[in-house]
């Protein structure tokens, strides 16, 4: 049986802009259609030319790529021919392969948010159609609100679909555009429009409202549909758009689709979907969601307990796809229920190759088990736990040593009489057995400590001036301000590698300065820095 | 067409915290037990007693439930006696009413990581599951692998299924341990077990790996299965569990459902899942999920684009479900109706009746809207919003000010030549005109702080000698230590009640004294102390 081919419809700069708190900038847009076309997505919307200067300005200057650059916008204007219509104008002279006009394929909505008839919206979606393929583009006819609409009425959302499809319409792409649509209804529905519109002409438009954008992509599928549409990491207004990360490794890892259906996605490309996952979030300036399917960190991650030990004994039995084809990685992380399987695997994972026997392993253990009683996790500190284990296997050269530090915040009324707080830090270091004294100040205690720490520590400097603390967390373990805190710190370095160290103290400050000094020296060791003298 | 009973089971606490970088303190699974008990939730696993000090700590002291308290764990190990084996006897000892075993279903699994006989391992299904009925407990097998296993080896999954009933089990569940068994293969395997085991005995626990748990349990309940087991907001081992949060609302909203089945879930406790779902992100010391379906800050939010208008004429054809249904409000970023009623609602909710037209609103939602542009989040600080409400309404009594403070924290070796660190902080405070100065030592800059504020309040330290703080929690806003950081505070007093006040700046020391003096003067105020003098 020869496989089928399944068109990726991509809208992450269309519908991903409605996403509250996201806003692409040109540049941005440049660099996500390029991702995108790397990827091998079949179609790139790249916006609304005319809506708003940014889509305007990248549709006048469009990118270059081997996906089809698709406009998006309004069919024509009730009341005016297409050719005297200058929103549709305009949409006909952007420079793209592809138009997908949005049209309402619901009565009541052509009532509602038209105000005009059914006849009249049937007209307009024909003639804007039309107009379009006569001006040489590949034309899709978003139906928004499609299935609330087929429901309501479903000889007008067909007729609707129809009127598209005889104008000349490659696609009609069935949005169901509330996303209150379950999988059921979805399969149901596109298996009846089926047997008007012929399959290799559906597309399926999705939202993530009651958590089944993706479920409903893949129903619309296995109903007939052969376009699916959605975003970079599921973005879009709402809950989101259906997540094409989540789908493309679907579509080619799992049977039931790789057997029947072919896509533009390359298995090498695949292999780079987490990478491009989370460098769009980079994008976004936000952090990955770590339990994002195949992509996430944690997404074929087992903490200690009743899978480790058999995950290492057999791990392809405990993962229903090989991490590597979506460029992802297995980690079996220790935590306070692990053994020594667990732990072997993760010094493994970190380069460390040591032998089963090798005792060494049992004072490690000891340790890391000590120090979680104590508060400490390192499963999410992974620099920490490298730290602590290449100490225990005795490969981490010593650096320098901190004598003493001072923190002092002072809340009070300044000259001019405003309310100031102000942090100050003064640390003494030891380095090649030269003491060394530096004075910070910052927002805050750690902030002040972090400044002053790293503002002299000799021959080091120069190795930490790409270093930064990105994230800070602070977890009390036992409740009230006497117990136990933890710290959790998130660095990155001019590389953009990125690793997180762990403070544990009844005292913030002092959990906050471990965790500090165990980022320092862990980008010392990655810098091959020099051990230090006595 | 009488209702049929869909059972809701938690497993939040038990493979929840299998997630990676989250775990629960004692505290935290007391707190989330009541949580669950509280929305309705049918069985509520607390863990396994004996694999870990929390969870036997858990369970030697368990929560006082309406929903049923279970415990998870092994069934008997092969070769000994159910009698003879410490690990079920503590489970079968186990404070809870029911039992819920993890066993293998996959002959794969039972071969390669138990390396015991396909027989041996029935019988241990048979005498554990007969064991722990014969000890009065309500029995659940958690068949593992169990789709993955029906592909390899029907008869022998269904053979463990069957030999778990035939023992008297209440409930099989049918787990989908990998995460990546796709809806239509849910729907057909379900099917099938359906005409083996009766479906008021079949239950559902998916993972999230294709993106589909949540649609997997549905297929699974339209299949047959009458138990979904998930957890709050859908934590879990690797990819997550499917998510309650999101199938709770779908349950018991959408048609196909609502019709056909009913919960323990009230609509008074729909009605507060948003709350709940953010407060359990709190506990977990992580910002929500702004796209979450349902409860998301997002998940009824449009951009102005070109549906917002027709919103604002018609919001219910825009929104599958109505906001107030789970909790959620509706924000149409253009125009920012709603925003008063909204605030009228939460007003009401801690007891504060204002007209409509009161124009004092207008001013706290402006107010409002200022602190949650820097970063301040009410959601999860009671008793700050309605301070806050209260003095925009002219009912706050000014009890005291703080003139200054100072905080120093030091690190240094002592006279006997440990390294110590002392914590330690002034206050200058001024009661009906009269300058106070207090000296307090922590373990901790706040800690100190704390102390010094507590201890010398005049007339007021009366009224806080029950005052204690129990939870402390810190979030970097937007990442370094130099950004924003938000302080939450939670207080009790000997009346047991707990309240969260919230502190925000760019300095933690800062954010947390704003936070402790909100406490106070909480406290203060339902203690109904007078106004100090000016």
């Amino acid at each position: 049986m020869t496989a089928e081919r399944l068109y990726l419809f991509d809208t992450t700069l269309r519908d991903g802009a409605q996403t509250p708190g996201i806003d692409f900038s040109l540049e941005d847009k440049r660099h996500v259609a390029a991702m995108l076309d790397g990827l091998g997505i079949d179609y790139v919307e790249g916006g609304y030319p005319g809506a708003n200067p940014t889509d305007t300005a990248f549709f006048a200057d469009a990118p270059a790529l081997d996906a089809r650059f698709t406009a998006f916008g309004m069919t024509k204007r009730a009341g005016r021919s297409a050719d005297n219509d200058p929103g549709l104008r305009a949409l006909l002279e952007a420079d793209a392969d592809a138009v997908c006009f949005v049209a309402k394929s619901w009565d009541y909505h052509v009532r509602v948010a038209l105000a005009t008839s059914n006849e009249e919206n049937l007209e307009g979606i024909a003639q804007s159609v039309a107009a379009a393929c006569a001006a040489g583009k590949e034309v899709l006819l978003d139906c928004e609100h499609f299935f609330d609409g087929y429901k309501a009425n479903p000889d007008y959302a067909l007729a609707c679909a129809k009127a598209a499809l005889e104008a000349g319409a490659r696609w009609i792409v069935l949005c169901d555009t509330n996303g209150g649509t379950l999988p059921h209804e979805i399969s149901a529905i596109v298996a009846e429009v089926a047997r008007h519109v012929p399959g290799e002409r559906l597309g399926i438009h999705a939202h993530d409202d009651t958590g089944n954008a993706v479920a409903n992509s893949l129903a619309a599928v296995r109903a007939g549909a052969r376009q699916i549409q959605g975003t970079l990491n599921g973005i879009g207004e709402r809950c989101g758009n259906a997540n094409l990360v989540t789908l493309i490794p679907t579509l080619l890892l799992k049977e039931e689709f790789a057997s029947r259906f072919e896509t533009g996605v390359t298995d090498e490309a695949l292999a780079g979907l987490t990478h491009l996952s989370r460098g769009f979030d980079e994008i976004l300036n936000r952090a990955p969601d770590r339990q994002a399917p195949y992509v996430g960190d944690s997404a074929f991650a087992t903490k200690a307990g009743i899978h480790a030990s058999a995950i290492v004994k057999e791990p392809e039995t405990y993962e229903h796809v090989p991490p590597e084809t979506v460029g992802n990685r297995r980690r079996v992380m220790v935590s306070d229920q692990g053994g020594r399987s667990n732990l072997i695997a993760e010094l493994h994972r970190i380069g460390l190759e040591v032998d089963k026997a090798d005792t060494r392993l049992d004072g490690l253990l000891r340790e890391v088990k000590r120090r979680e009683a104590e508060g400490y996790a390192y499963e999410g500190a992974d620099a920490s736990f490298e730290l602590l284990a290449r100490r225990a296997l005795g490969s981490v050269p010593h650096f320098f040593d901190v004598d003493s530090f001072r923190v002092m915040v002072e809340r009070r009324h300044n000259a001019v009489g405003d309310l100031v707080t102000i942090s100050e830090a003064t640390v003494k270091v030891r380095v090649d057995g030269e003491l060394l004294m530096s004075v910070g100040e910052g927002n805050g205690p750690v902030n002040a400590l972090d400044m002053a720490l790293r503002k002299d520590l000799g021959r080091y400097s120069p190795y930490l001036s790409g270093l930064e603390l990105v994230d800070f967390k602070v977890r009390i373990l036992n409740g009230t301000t006497a117990a136990t805190t933890r710290v959790l710190v998130e660095s990155a370095d001019e590389t953009g590698e990125r690793w997180f160290t762990v403070g544990v103290s009844p005292n913030i400050v002092d959990a906050s300065f471990q965790a500090l000094i165990d980022s320092i020296t862990y980008k010392l060791l990655k810098a091959g820095a020099p051990a230090g003298a006595p």
